[in-house]
């Protein structure tokens, strides 16, 4: 990462695909950032060449930050973005072409996006759980011949699971995961779902998600050998959902550990232990997005709740409930986090920390 | 069932609790039933003496239906009543103490309370998955001296994964179950769930639930062996949510087989035309409240929604969609149906014209 | 209209804009329609030529009804429909184009857009309202040159305030209205709200529709001298918002009336018993989708609510409440009504039964 | 206010009936205040004797605050209080009852309760607005020949109604007002509105609520002569209704003024001038709940928005938008702020803050 400086010297970012909701996301993590600077911001061209706050629809609390009022939109291009780090907010379809032309330039991009999250040479990295992943950028980079370099940040869902599951993969092992998600209407984006489909309403599918939600966890949970990813040995399934929640995706998750069932049941107490005493880099090098807790356990019967949990540790931590056993399996919990936060801005901008201290 | 006429004569019934929601959807249900006609109302002490529309809120559509406006409410106590047949929407714990009382005069209890669900001699009915259960109502005026006697239909979650699992469980067999709840605010009363509780939101845990949902099938699709039940032998393991819908209570579903496993993978096709074929007793009888197809199987990705299908078949069909193959077990689908109709009122009502035609 | 048999044939007729929310409204209402024959849906070109369950993703209850599921759907010109009566719901730049084209070509346009509403020789139409405004159509016809013809009804939310205004007119006349309404997502179409807008929020503000309330009554209730409209001489202030219902608009109205002012207040009995007295032509024409009665007055505290109200009488009445005395002017009161049925198909539908028994 | 030090110390004070909604609200508010340190909690008998974490069940986000988790909840009386000025949550007929002891024992009762309100010689205080009204507790205490004082806020439609009215009341003189509210369930308090009653629905009743908005801002906006207070001369009138909203009151408000109908119209842009730039006593002092500025105009055409502005100044501001002409009067507008902080806890600090101060 020789082209990212490490000094007390604030770096330049760009935001891609600033208009929408992650983007406004991106915007409220970076205002006042330490480490970052929003330098440019860029969207589609109708957008281009307009100040942000003409060019956006505030989706958020109160007013646009003044910090960024003001900056001119630019189309998405690298010869228009002098930034250093690029976080991306953009479609899948527009990010597989874009992202690769901005590494190609030498920017980093920390993208949220799902078009390089099951590269080969792509990190999908949780700075939590799989840090060393960043290891991949040499292979990367050397597969590409890129200046610069993509890394991506998983799935809002998948994020939610594989946080609380990390420090049980890693005590006692895993072999089944059954995951049925509630998610939240932002995850689709601000006019992603009608009213008139979720007033008094639910909708039993999320396109491609249970895919994402199946594949990416034994990605992350996987060990990068040098060359490759070799993923994690257990098997996801996933029924996802859409709710009326504006933020904050729950799951009902449903675990076989691989020690336990040998030793003929789980410790609770154990796996509740395990949850609430992870802790891993990011609060190691106190990385200003990292949450002091990445898991949060509580005891509370009808905890998690999405409205009144979603902004634990300013949206980084997971907040899981109900651990108990599990009359087939070994246990069973609910997990919830902010989804646009934790699940997509955020992990971005804590992805981008963590680039930058390591 | 002696004290049951079974001529074209109507059947007095009386409907106990009649002032909350589920007593209001008996209503709904008995008003112009070819079967029955409504002799008497009753719930507590504080309403009785008053004319229906007087002591209780409306909660369904337009008005009070006017056969039942001026009926006098009275407290729920066997001398008040000369019902043949009473349907109990009681809260359980009076449910206990009364429907006994009620059975010892010689009334057939409906009961939709979960008091009595798992009594050994007690049928736990779902017409068209054991009918044959009836048997046990020897046993159960034998051992308890009754003249009449209490039949019970299961939890509102418990019904709406269990009818679309009677043809898997009789072509395929079950070994294993995972269901991941998403439940109608109405299932918790009018007023059970305060809107600051709901709006925004989700409730991970619904009291006692769980333990329902997981005992109550084993029952239902137990055998009866001449003096009581002999379990199925399978697991269900569950997790229940409360969500922001009025009716409806949605289910994602896990299933293992025993045969397919044997095969190593289940035919989808196989498993649809199953659900999709399945009738029944109450369909050959014509039961007034039977629908067509207990089991409707949808193709569309999106569907079943509770807003758009909890109607189907006046409220009692289960409608199922999203039929796929689990990664893990053999196959996963959702599936649907109106919590306070199929899963409630309705289920009392098919119950006893079971009764009355056989 | 000559061109329209009064037999009891059934005319042939055709929804333009047929897979939109209130396309399917016209569809539910015309299908077993005793006067009417669906006999062609139009659509935009790109669902032209597509069976209509292909081009339209159906967003009422269960499924689209069998009768028009295999009807291919056309581009919206005249040369493609042999329909003698078309209903629009087109949107209102596209019917500004095409619906003089249709009733160039003979066709009888009863239109929900708002296009030609406000138009000199246009009848804006409410049945029971203003059935002599019909008498416009032949000023139309001399001025257009057309053999068909424009009818079109009222805006949704300026119909639930006009149906219980005219008795007030007739009896007390009227000088003041202040409307503050609480409208329906489904007004805006089906993806026109998004959920992010209006879960735990409301809009106040709801496009150019505070015009139409402000203006539309006035013509309605106003004389037709035998060349053109002379208004109503009173005034109308509204303020227009959106709240999370998903059908059914409610309105608080404030009136001054020009007698009871000056007799020094108004007997609010009288008010509620013209209300409730009111029927008009289509009552007594006994058309198939007027209601019995076009306003119902409801005595309750806390009635009419959308979700408890909208249905009443198909959808085709207006629910009043809350009819107490106005601290500043003489009385107010809340009414709602169901936007898509009375507020747009359903109004359409019945001003083609007046015309047709006319 | 000889018993109330007005030094750097901080006063001890009370929170009464501190377990529901605006109780947890008064916590929020007073924990870390700089004036204000909790000394005492009180609740219904029930939870006397009990730590507030336990007697509680807390509905804001994330946790209790660690400062009033231990603090054993005692019986509302006076002898079980030591504070100097104690916040009433409590309801209104309790309030009636108790208040008035705690003010003859010697404390100020800062009240957020009804049932002194429209007493005449209680202060009904907006600091804002109304602050000379602390001399009537000159004439309270004389007349009662109480220690200590009973001030009161007013309801939580009327504050965000009349907060923008003053400046144009001082400007332009009031004549008429009515005022349409839109009010969020959380005003029922936690278990008020039940979710069975509000999905999908709205209530166009609150009990008592018309009557107090008609009322109190004519006392507010009256002048203390000395012994009493001269009523405002103007008259409004209001609807008020309940909407699926967790938390802000948003009405549409419509004006005649003295001046303005003198001189043919109002300019729009003095409208909006005068609101923009109110300021008053509160915000000279600094006080520290006092908002920068108590009233926020916006441009954009569909602002206020309930979860996008309740927010704004830490609750304390009402933002009001779409000011514009009234084709009756002289303007309309739309007006929203936050009814548990701007309309409740928040306005009764913000009078105790004034009285510390003055």
């Amino acid at each position: 990462m020789t082209s990212i400086s490490v000094t007390m010297e604030t770096i330049n970012v760009a935001v891609l695909g600033a208009t929408g909701m992650v983007g406004q996301r991106f915007i409220q993590g970076l205002v006042g950032h330490p480490f970052f600077e929003i330098s440019d911001l860029t969207a589609s061209s109708k957008s281009a060449g307009k100040p942000y706050s003409k060019a956006t629809r505030w989706y958020l609390d109160e007013h646009i930050p003044d910090e960024v009022k003001d900056i001119i939109v630019k189309d998405t291009k690298p010869e228009n973005v002098k930034a250093d780090i690029v976080f991306s907010a953009l479609p899948s379809g527009i990010a597989k072409v874009v992202e690769p032309e901005f590494a190609k330039s030498g920017a980093t991009v920390a993208s949220n996006a799902s078009a390089y999250r099951m590269a080969e040479d792509v990190p999908l990295l949780i700075p939590e759980v799989n840090p060393e992943h960043l290891e991949m950028l040499e292979v990367q980079r050397e597969n590409r011949g890129w200046d610069g370099a993509i890394i991506t940040n998983p799935n809002c869902s998948t994020v939610m699971a594989v946080l609380p599951l990390k420090p049980i993969y890693d005590n006692f092992g895993i072999e089944q995961v059954f995951v049925s998600t509630m998610q939240a209407v932002s995850g689709a984006g601000y006019a992603g779902v009608p009213s008139m489909a979720i007033l008094d309403n639910l909708i039993p599918f999320i396109n491609k998600e249970e895919e994402k939600v199946e594949m990416e966890g034994l990605k992350i949970l996987g060990e990068f050998d040098g060359s490759k990813i070799v993923p994690a040995d257990f098997t996801v399934s996933a029924s996802c959902n859409r709710v009326a929640v504006i933020d904050g995706h729950t799951e009902s998750v449903f675990v076989k550990t691989r020690d336990a069932s040998d030793r003929g049941g789980i410790d609770i107490r154990a796996v509740k232990r395990v949850m609430r005493e992870f802790k891993a880099i990011p609060q190691e090098l106190g990385l200003p997005t990292a949450p002091e807790n990445p898991v949060i356990v509580r005891e509370e019967a009808d905890r998690p709740q999405p409205r009144l949990d979603r902004g634990t540790q300013n949206g980084m931590a997971v907040t899981v409930g109900r651990v108990r056993e599990d009359p087939i399996l070994d246990f069973k919990f609910t997990c919830m986090g902010h989804n646009t936060i934790r699940g997509a801005a955020g992990a971005s901008i804590l992805n981008a920390e963590l680039l930058v201290k390591m």
